[in-house]
């Protein structure tokens, strides 16, 4: 060995993993200007295969960040979901058809899209809002944490010891073997029926000299995936269990005349076991099929990797698919794993380790979450962690510190969601109403119903804590019973069962809250509610969404003018830092106003006090923070007030974090209160720093 | 003068001018791989002002290219029009709201975005689809046409010198001194109150060595400007006259108390003339003010430009803003303009030189029209010049020989719309009803009313002629009754006045087809009519649009079957060339099917004949070639039959050719009747070459 001088330099964030979860948490960094190290083992992005389900929520957090337009256009759309089952004569048939995504819940439908684009995206994304660079090829060999430390705000306790690998080895095997023109070669290279090669990375390069660097940071977070290193050096064991099932996946252009090969199809057949199909981009269909004759050994509980080949997963989707015909001559990539639910004990250590995605939870991909729960980690923590760095939050932890029960509690339903879908899918059919053990098609179908707001990562709910507060005279935890249908509007929205304030009966507290069209006061555009509340930096911001009510009514008016007059002196005052002007997109507080007026009827600068629609010399008044519940010319009326349950006289006042989470619900006389113990000061005083 | 050896070299097309006419003229080439030339004398792209409205068709036409989403995201989109007149007191006051874009008419509204911004989507659309590339700093010096030549389909008959100018040489004065830090130093050296240099930089090439090179052309596009250097080649004088009003257009960001500053709006003032107002992308607004006391010089007709200034602009928009403030430290750009309106008697000579933009029709540009129709004559050139280069027409004249009139007779529209459009701006207001001279406010609302649709772009109706077929039994052009609305869908659309068949009783023939979400068969995806109508390539493509009516109906589905069997062995046949398989999309004939029966009520591979989604060996079926008038999951019923006036059981077939403009309509039956003299069969013999 030579010894040489290794190089130290210090960041705010590291994150180790360029998979979804970690390019998530990277992109709140890129918007918030924190310095941050991104680095994965691996010398290449993934182009082909690996998770493809984007759930609603994705495509919302993806608007947030303002690329969902690049993936809705890229994708496949899947609108509908066909259910087969074998009919008395022992053969398939098409026996229901449900909406993939239930009508109304989203501006986004369920789509498909390979995991490398949905990378592609972020990282042009990263580019485009700062300079952070994903860094391949380098692999963490050490980790160190000083405890002493972990409680100083200015402090660097993480020290971690990074070695930039050799572009040989950092190439994953199956991209080496595609260079050298073997195609599809080991589809299992990534499969969790492979074992992890980052010990043996580490080992083999401790053994050497190569380029190495001392990295201290004030945060870490790992999201290097199933086999997480980073989780290792925590001594977090994941907990849960593997199952007997081993499920193949084939990514193939099909040709064959089963006639709903670009729905998304459940194929229960009488004895040869369960198909999936899912439709892709460029005339791509996925299928998952279950591998009956891999039976994983009883002694280490794996299954025989060698055993496995795409031919025999394509034979056994040929069997369930029979009598109708299938064959291809394209395949863009396979694999084959077996289903295993787990998830870590605590995913941070010290509010200053994080782990997220695969790393902290594992179960089976075939309802598309997998990619869809690890970038919501990231998206969930990753403003919590700008705020901190910033020192824009109340205390060092009052916002981290909520990360891993809310996220950890996310990963426990996805395992009960989990466990409950891959019995419906492994089982066979139930041969008639007598047959207990078989699974009928009313329960399947009733599964995805039940299902269709949590696949969808709408359904989200994040328990009382500093950051999501339940007024003393919430509504119970129980689905809000359906609004009439209005001639004139879409069905009313599903929404989760969980608890909301009187003031607006359908809005829970805890979920992302709901999109509804609104106008804008001064230039009459039409646009979603979710459009004005991006992702944006340089501080992740609380907003506080204003729902004015009538304000021509002078009593009302009155109201409004008091709780304005109140903001400006009072709640805005104290949590913006001094050098900030208040209500900017510059503060990490500040308000919007949704008002129910017929926007005809006022005026801007006359009816809306000016703190609602700041000023500034360069660029005159905002005229994009007042808008209006009402009737749009061109794309009909969204009805924002009556889908919420708000009152559309006397208004609410509704407190959504930065990741559109409905955190506080109160009139505008509680928003305003001063006494320490109640009211939105109580409450942001948990949440942001008071200057 | 040093004599060095000329280069020379061939082309098919040179389009001569890279502004917005060229542009799209270039797109068509760049889809359909035609070998091409593009040059502009300018050195470089412009950066701001210039034309900016962007109308619904044209946003159309953008979107079968592929990218209306760019500048739909980035544009201001304009929504209401508010009508500002003086009052009893004499003070302005609003008079009026109404929508900037009648509702349901597109999918798209009026927006606005800089010209230098929908010119960089061109230049990257051709870099993505060819390797065409704008040459900028190529000045033409010559242009000659052998007429012996024009006749003969393989010749070059014409030769253009040209000349690679130096980088000081093509620079425009304007960004001269903005390199030099002078801002907005003459705003005017693009208008057309300033003269123009192109004789003056070719007369003073003459006179010393360069960079010279002979080409030679099949097909030369003039699309470089009012000035145009083309047509002066080709001796056509521009035919009207010009006007005494004098206008300045000023691009700041605003800071004012005017309420309605994000609005398009058109403040009549009692004694200070008109201001135009209209809101634009990143906080701009464009002010368009008539400059009362600037007088075109009796003798030469021209103004003193020395005298405008944009301090005298502003002056005159702030005395009729009053008593509302107006000021501002940002102005972007800024010109004057005198309004004249001009057409040339012919678009093009030999059907070998063509003319588009500017080159052939001048006129005021605030109703936003300017760029739109120039971009339009590109569009209805680009294609026919495509399938004529690539032998797929009748004859080398069949397509191109309606460019002239089908254009040209629009520019007359567009000038007489503008006479009556600039009267209204630039009258006084009536003081009251008895004061006939004055402009009432209700003729200005009565006139934005009527011209909805005409400055839409959707009104545009081509003649009868080779490629527009009126049927025999045509019902008259007059404007058709507006069926009943209907509780569960949009108003029915406003359709222009033209001539319509009793199959089709609200689908106007010579028009652009308006566009309805249609749900596919396969995989229940709700898409836009238009986006199954790409402006692609290789060949810009004829398509037969099949409305199969009800295919449960055992008749109905017997008289498709009979279509199919007819158009397999005989129009496909005789329109595609031997080594291009039948309907597949390098066809430049093809069928798209809409039906009409419940969609669950059928399936693909069973009730629709394989011509109809043709079979790959590498691709399988064509999922996407059979559609479905039905309701879908998330987006609501379009119900395009009865938005058409398609009978639901019978059907209809319309084709529109590769610009979506309806060309032909008949029942299944007259497709494929077998006498030359009808039918599809003759209606297509003259417009696409028989193989």
């Amino acid at each position: 060995m030579t010894v040489t001088e290794t190089p130290e330099s210090t960041c705010d964030v590291l994150i180790i993993g360029a998979g979804p979860a970690g390019l998530m948490t990277a992109a709140w960094m890129a918007r918030s200007g924190i310095k941050t190290r991104i680095v994965d083992k691996r010398g290449t992005k993934i182009f082909t295969g690996q998770a493809d389900g984007l759930q609603c929520r994705s495509l919302e957090i993806f608007d947030s960040f303002g690329f969902a337009d690049r993936a809705w256009k890229e994708a496949n759309h899947m609108l509908e979901i066909c259910m087969w089952n074998p009919g008395a004569d022992g053969q398939i048939r098409r026996s229901d058809r449900v909406p993939d995504t239930p009508p109304s819940i989203s501006r986004f439908t369920e789509c498909v899209l390979q995991q490398g684009r949905i990378e592609r995206f972020f990282l042009d994304h990263m580019k485009e809002h700062s300079d952070i660079e994903v860094e391949r090829g380098v692999l963490p060999m050490s980790l160190d944490v000083d405890e002493a430390q972990v409680e100083d705000e200015d402090a660097y306790p993480i020290t971690v010891k990074l070695r930039h690998l050799t572009d040989e080895e950092a190439m994953p095997k199956q991209v080496k073997l595609a260079s050298e023109g073997v195609t599809n070669g080991d589809g299992l290279y990534r499969s969790n029926l492979s074992p992890d090669d980052t010990d043996d990375l580490i080992r083999k390069n401790r053994e050497k000299g190569g380029t190495e660097e001392v990295l201290k940071a004030k945060y870490v977070v790992g999201c290097d995936g199933a086999h997480s290193w980073t989780r290792r050096q925590l001594g977090f064991e994941m907990q849960g269990e593997a199952t007997d099932f081993i499920w193949g996946v084939l990514d193939i252009i099909p040709i064959t005349d089963f006639p709903d090969i670009r729905q998304r199809c459940i194929i229960h057949s009488a004895d040869q076991g369960t198909l999936m199909v899912i439709p892709r981009e460029r005339g791509l269909v996925r299928l998952y099929i279950q591998l009956k004759e891999i039976v994983p050994d009883a002694a280490s509980g794996r299954a025989d990797r060698s055993k496995i080949t795409p031919d025999i997963i394509f034979k056994a989707a040929q069997k369930i698919l029979s009598p109708y015909q299938l064959r291809y001559n394209y395949c863009d990539w396979w694999t084959a794993y077996q289903i295993g639910q787990r998830v870590s004990p605590s995913f941070s250590l010290h509010n200053r380790i994080f782990l997220a995605g695969d790393a902290v939870h594992t179960h089976s991909p075939k309802a598309g979450q997998g990619m869809n729960v690890s970038m919501a980690d990231g998206y969930n923590l990753g403003w919590k962690l700008a705020l901190t760095v910033q020192k824009l939050s109340a205390t060092r932890t009052s916002l981290l510190s909520t990360y891993s029960p809310e996220r950890r509690a996310i990963a426990n339903q996805l395992i009960a969601f989990d466990h409950q879908f891959s019995r419906l899918f492994t089982g066979r059919p139930a041969r008639d109403i007598a047959d207990k053990e078989g699974v009928s098609m009313a329960d399947l179908r009733a599964a995805f119903d039940q299902n269709a707001l949590f696949t969808s990562g709408l359904s989200v709910t994040y328990e009382p804590s500093a950051l999501i507060s339940i007024p003393h005279d919430a509504l119970p935890a129980v689905e809000a019973p359906p609004s009439t249908p209005h001639a004139n509007h879409p069905p009313p929205k599903l929404i989760p069962p969980a608890p909301r304030s009187p003031l607006a009966t359908r809005l829970p507290i805890g979920t992302r809250i709901p999109s509804y069209k609104v106008v804008n006061q001064a230039s009459a555009l039409p646009l979603h509610l979710h459009a004005l509340l991006p992702s944006a930096g340089p501080s992740p911001p609380f907003r506080i969404l204003l729902f004015a009510g009538n304000m021509v009514a002078p009593a009302q008016s009155e109201r409004v003018r008091a709780f304005c007059r109140a903001l400006e002196s009072g709640l805005l005052r104290t949590f913006t830092p001094p050098n900030v002007a208040l209500n900017t997109s510059a503060a990490p507080l500040q308000v919007l106003t949704i008002h129910s007026a017929p926007r005809e009827d006022v005026e801007l600068l006359q009816h809306f006090p000016a703190i609602l629609h700041p000023f500034d010399e360069q660029r005159g008044w905002d005229y994009e923070r007042v808008w209006c519940d009402a009737p749009s010319y061109h794309e009909g009326w969204d009805r924002a007030y009556e889908g919420l349950g708000i009152d559309g006289e006397r208004g609410a006042v509704v407190v959504v974090r930065p990741d559109q989470v409905v955190a506080w619900v109160g009139d505008v006389e509680e928003a305003v209160a001063v006494e320490e113990g109640g009211g939105l000061r109580a409450f942001l005083g948990g949440v942001l720093r008071v200057w």
